[in-house]
């Protein structure tokens, strides 16, 4: 039976007390402006398809597994039921234009859903995620005619979608597509190649899945510069939106992964699929871009879903298990021993796993935001988001994933041996978050994008611009006594940043290498100041409301206990990760091929 | 097909260079003492068995795992004939007592063999591990009739074994065991209770079982202090050696697990079972701990053991692929892409490996030495030794299996999405090593183990003991300026290694709690500065290899740069780790249970 509660209250603090969801909404224009009230009534009601529908469904789909035979894919037992009412519900329209069927509110209303069935079932969650990749595609670059073909059935639900990059010599290395498109007489396209990868490729719950393919028409120029969009849909469809004839793609396996079993990872032949070009011809990689900023994003969160999923069990479980004694004497006199939340390593790695899942929530709703002002907000405030966005997604997707991996191997350990066993879950909670550093671009490509593209690529301008934002919250909180156990510190590691970053541009002058050398630790530092920025503002908050003299104080006080834990205990980390970054790669960079195993 | 390869260079360099085996041997009486020639033998013997007989049946004994049909359990397919070539080939007995048909070389020689199929197989190599521990007890604290009855059977390989610890309601709270024995007129006692999580509590491999067992006789005093062991066979046994009567203790399922799928974790149910004390009643726990220290340096090497397959997987996938261009330019240029190897961030990984992995083979060999001198070494070298595993075993095992995990969740990164997939083996590995930081006493409890009992217990005096050899190593080659990058460092963290204690001591005085708060972020500091020992020793030997110019330096050089590495870009986290564990530890403690969450 699943554990697993929505922190309905937190995701409230977070977006109301914190972000200011009033103001924020009343900023935007060419959306829905949803109030409080509407806020909450799309928590409280995607909070109990959560639990009810969504949750129950994860361990049994984990043991079952998807199954691959004659070219179909059957889902794990109750995800198509839990997928139909999720669309039923309207769940996978809400962000999306009313005139294709959706309610047209700002993206960051449907980050909270995205969180709660994250958490509650991730392999189930993807089949929804990923049916937004063509909407994206079709909405970003699409004709009309194709926006009114597919974009009423994906956001209805009736069609599912992918997102078809990856070949088998070609991952990070988007550049290498070799998939060919050969232009057709009637404007469509014939494609050809095979798709390594694909998360629902192929699958029982919808009756037709619409793919957003990369490829390359023939004679276009090599490398990212020759690559092109399209739509291949698994069935071509009337004017109606009736099913005709089966396309030519068709899905050739099933990989057996880690975990996410639930979630089908498809290997898609294409054997001369008739595809639409989405766009311009070699303009596909912009449009992916787009995709894969929104996509990072979620799999940030991602890391936040699989770190409360585990949180929680691994709390219940330290609530429950009684096992040695206080080291301050009996809590549980009665009993023959102790529950092992009172241990206080036990503490260590719950404040840990809390502290860290906190944060990210906080950082990635606030991006959120972004993503609304940047597309609903005034021009002003949608050019400031953006260049907050520039840095801070590949900053989001590195950190929370990587910290999701440590949460959830946390909610292992804080059960002893128990962890280790599946039926308490807690170890497919980790082999599931375990996907989140690898796909949407591996944290060494984030860190890549972040140093190389995002910092060094625009002379540091980007990184200032964050970094003045922290500067100006610190002259402004720093005159309160109370405030400056986290005000000095991260005014600290704020001027590092930059020194750092100088640090590394210098070396890097004369040798590129320093560049790739330092990114994955650069990373985790900048990810560690910018959660000390988060953890600063709501400690400030936590503060402000018990002087207020806020009725119910507890979740405040255990708020900034956590902000007090996460500056003394995980934010250090943050100097380790700076010396390493600042370390030289040259002897790295040295060593022959042939020197790393004498075997 | 699996890739491992033994890394008998590697093991060769620690134990014949760094630790001197031929000096260490001869120093030691009532043993063999065997010569570099042997142990070369034997080390290629070995590497020989773990390449080509347990390696093969690694992932397909993970696949297939172990099931359970009647009582009985049948291991993976070849595990079997596995299991009876090692035992054929005298493996179980290479360090035990030649009078029961062992070969009574020092406990150090079976080190290498450990490592070795621990790398190859870790489920199977679980079987052979396990029926030490009833060797151990009775070597211990064993009659002559005893010791004549099981342990020429336990050695041959006729008969396997386990150690019987865990219940449902008491894992590392030991004093909570329930399992009751009765006193019979025999002499002998009958044994009733269930205990869990049993490695290898059923099997198919060997024709009999013979179970240690923790259990509490009727009048005990309760608590730890009224703990007995006793030897309880799956079947009885006449004069010679033929099985008679079946015992009433029988398996009752075997879990599922995240990983180690071949190694059966068994539910053993005693049903008035009968049992043969060892020892003296009561007496029980302190023969359990001895056996526990040699498991624990033996999980310990299992890190190593998961972290070296997991690198090599790693390091075969990152000389193959080819992924993007260096950036300083084409390192393939006929190729479309260059090897990820060439891209600093894939280096850095594979170096982290490597530094974690060499320093703690290093750190784990010394350790074994260590045992070898307390058992057969004159009484100074034996006291001294004592003295060191005290302190070091509780380390070593927390760090190395740590690193373990992090090392392995490295190996599935360097491979990114593929490596999420489960035919290319790097993600069982992962799964495989998690149980280490688990088993043989959690993290914590090794963190208060060494925190609590070893270095406060003694009031520092096994601490200091460690740091002044270290200050003495510093000393001695701090004046060669191109030790320096090597020397200050771990002279400075030598110094801090005190400075913390003396600080946690003194918070400890009036909160108790503070020993817990701070134990295992103090254990993982001091594993750093013990690696950082290690790795100043093995870079001071490349050193005066290299200077003195021999044949193919390649092997040095690259030992050099991996110290270069562990210093610059591994070490720094000690400080971070020194940080957390300064900090206060009241406002963990005074959160109370219902504020962790607010759901």
């Amino acid at each position: 039976m699943s554990h697993y509660q929505a922190p309905v209250r937190d995701i409230q603090f977070v977006i109301h007390e914190l972000l200011n969801s009033e103001t924020h909404y009343q900023s935007l224009s060419n959306c829905e402006q949803p109030g409080q009230e509407l806020i909450d009534d799309i928590l409280v009601n995607g909070a109990k398809f959560a639990e009810q529908v969504v949750a129950p469904l994860n361990q049994s789909g984990d043991e079952e597994g998807c199954r691959f035979e004659g070219g179909d894919v059957q889902t794990p037992a109750g995800f198509k039921q839990a997928f139909a009412q999720y669309a039923e519900a309207g769940w996978l329209g809400l962000s999306l234009p009313e005139q294709y069927g959706g309610q047209n509110l700002p993206g960051s209303c449907a980050m909270m859903m995205g969180e709660m069935t994250g958490s509650a079932n991730h392999a189930w969650s993807m089949y929804g995620g990923l049916s937004q990749a063509p909407v994206t595609c079709l909405l970003t670059a699409g004709s009309e005619e194709q926006k009114n073909t597919y974009l009423p059935h994906l956001i209805s639900g009736r069609w599912g979608g992918t997102m078809c990059l990856t070949e088998a010599h070609c991952g990070s290395d988007v550049g290498l597509i070799r998939t060919k498109a050969k232009s057709n007489d009637d404007g469509s396209y014939s494609l050809s190649g095979t798709k390594i990868f694909i998360s629902g490729g192929e699958h029982d719950l919808t009756e037709n899945i619409i793919h957003a393919v990369l490829a390359r028409v023939e004679g276009a120029p090599s490398g990212t510069k020759g690559i092109s969009l399209f739509i291949v849909p698994k069935f071509h469809s009337d004017e109606n939106g009736n099913l005709t004839e089966r396309n030519a793609v068709h899905c050739g396996s099933i990989e057996k992964k880690m975990g996410l079993k639930g979630s089908a990872t498809c290997v898609m032949n294409f054997d001369g699929a008739t595809g639409y070009l989405v766009g311009e011809e070699n303009s596909g990689l912009e449009v992916m871009f787009k995709i894969m900023n929104s996509a990072r994003i979620g799999t940030a969160l991602q890391g936040v879903s699989m770190g409360e999923n585990s949180f929680q069990g691994a709390l219940n479980y330290a609530r429950e298990r009684t096992q040695m004694r206080a080291l301050t004497g009996p809590a549980n006199p009665d009993g023959e021993a102790d529950p092992i939340i009172e241990h206080p390593d036990v503490r260590r790695m719950l404040l840990t796993q809390k502290a860290l899942n906190e944060g990210s929530r906080a950082l990635i709703y606030w991006l959120a935001q972004l993503v609304d002002q940047s597309k609903y907000g005034n021009e002003e405030n949608a050019r400031a988001a953006d260049d907050l966005l520039s840095l801070l997604t590949p900053i989001a997707k590195a950190f929370c994933t990587e910290v999701g991996v440590e949460v959830t191997n946390l909610g292992i350990q804080v059960l002893g041996g128990h962890g280790y066993i599946r039926d308490n879950g807690q170890e497919q909670i980790a082999r599931d978050a375990r996907i989140a550093t690898l796909y949407e671009g591996t944290t060494g490509i984030q860190a890549l994008d972040l140093l190389g593209r995002k910092v060094m690529g625009s002379q540091g301008t980007l990184l200032r611009n964050f970094t003045k934002r922290i500067h100006k919250f610190c002259e402004a909180a720093g005159n309160n006594e109370a405030m400056k156990p986290f005000i000095e510190p991260l005014r600290t590691l704020n001027k590092q940043w930059g020194e750092l970053t100088m640090a590394i541009g210098s070396k890097a002058m004369s040798d590129p290498n320093e560049v790739g050398a330092a990114s994955v630790d650069y990373t985790m530092f900048s990810g560690y100041v910018a959660l000390a920025y988060m953890w600063a503002q709501m400690a400030q908050l936590a503060q402000q409301k018990i002087a207020e003299g806020v009725e119910a104080p507890e979740f405040y006080q255990a708020k900034l206990a956590t902000a007090e834990f996460y500056f003394q205990r995980l934010l250090p980390r943050a100097d380790s990760h700076s010396k390493a970054a600042e370390a030289s790669g040259k002897a790295m960079m040295a060593l022959s091929q042939d020197a790393f195993a004498f075997l």
